[in-house]
């Protein structure tokens, strides 16, 4: 963590490539999703105790995407994680994904929602985690 | 095909869920290319063939999704494929996630751009292709 | 399901595909569990039912797999799933991927075991679907 | 690389699990393929170089796994990766997968053939990967 931009780091596997030869563009997702993961770690939180604990997630409510360079086979890529919006129940991120050279290969905003595990209503971001961000 | 829509059925099997308990927000993406591909079969495109003979792909530039409703594993879904807007490199599709009720589980806004295969830069879309949309 | 025999069809998506060209070796496992699951509704059971009134599941304890034949984009497929052996607590299927002409590319052996879903704890088939399997 | 036994961090994230709260089976094929291209990578090979100068791929043609332990959501795992054979086209590797405490979650054998990119047929593995091997 690097003032508020968290770097995480991603390689590029078969599993996320298609038959195209590039990055399949579900996978992006599931790039940007671990450095959230690492970014709540990060300020200290592990998602396992969350949901034991206080019985929250936080699914994606929205997400745009823009794919601007085709990705290949065995890139070595960082993910860049930013909050940029932050209310009672939701997290907006800014997220992209680069190249060793800082080319951005893709770019997201990613809005994500605190709910209850069991009702999937929305609800507050437990205080601890506010007190952590706003530290 | 119906009129500009296309419908297509999809089942949530565990492959498409996670720990939450719900569908995984990358798998929508999947459900919806699955869509995407009908679409042009069902205007009588092989992608397989497009590539081999044309050397065209349709990758994902931009993609907005908003996530409305959890889907829970073992739903029946039907996912509803329309073009809204089509230029020489570009079609935009408005697709949505749909329970057996009508109601929208996901809506999502796809720009796809044709590009050359191997080189991965935008060229028109065949003609072909382009006859059979206008038809 | 035609006697003991279940065929499901699969279509082959950019999903499930590599930049090897090929579909991903995991991804064959999704399509054989699809079908088991199709195979136990073919015999009257919901998963999700399973899970809220008896709380059990059925993971893979083993699986044996050989890959034949390289399987590209756009094939469509068969998977025959046959139940091999039964006892009190596992279930051991016989699966392949057919393509159209009946040739094979996977063959895999599955065994399944029937666990308690909160302790993941062996426990007993429930009788509904031992009857039903023995019907 | 540790003698002939190379070992790579694994996390679990919301990706490779599913409804049933644990990993996804064909999750752990991913992390085991992983670990093999950090294997040939800790020999100095680079997968996507192989495919541009010497047109071989290495492919899945039988893999056998145990699933030992349910694995949740947030672990953080190890996977060992020995190689256990070596033909003239084809390699066989033991891969582990490890808790923390030394705990095996799972355990697979998987041959993997060294086949031309293009026709998928197999053929030598290369001299210069041999070599290394056998150094």
């Amino acid at each position: 963590m690097n003032g508020r931009e968290l770097l995480w780091p991603v390689r590029v596997y078969y599993e996320d490539t298609d038959a195209g030869g590039v990055v399949y563009h579900a996978s992006h997702l599931k790039y940007f999703e671990r450095a959230r993961t690492e970014w709540l770690r990060a300020l200290g939180f592990e998602q396992d105790r969350l949901i034991r604990e206080e019985r929250v997630v936080f699914p994606v409510r929205r997400l745009e995407i823009d794919y601007l360079k085709p990705v290949r086979f065995n890139e070595q890529l960082t993910v860049s994680t930013v909050m940029t919006t932050l209310s009672t129940t939701r997290i907006t991120f800014t997220q992209t994904l680069l190249r060793p050279d800082g080319e951005t290969v893709a770019a997201a905003q990613v809005l994500v929602v605190c709910v209850d595990m069991d009702t999937f209503r929305p609800r507050p971001i437990p205080e601890s985690i506010l007190a952590e961000i706003n530290a």
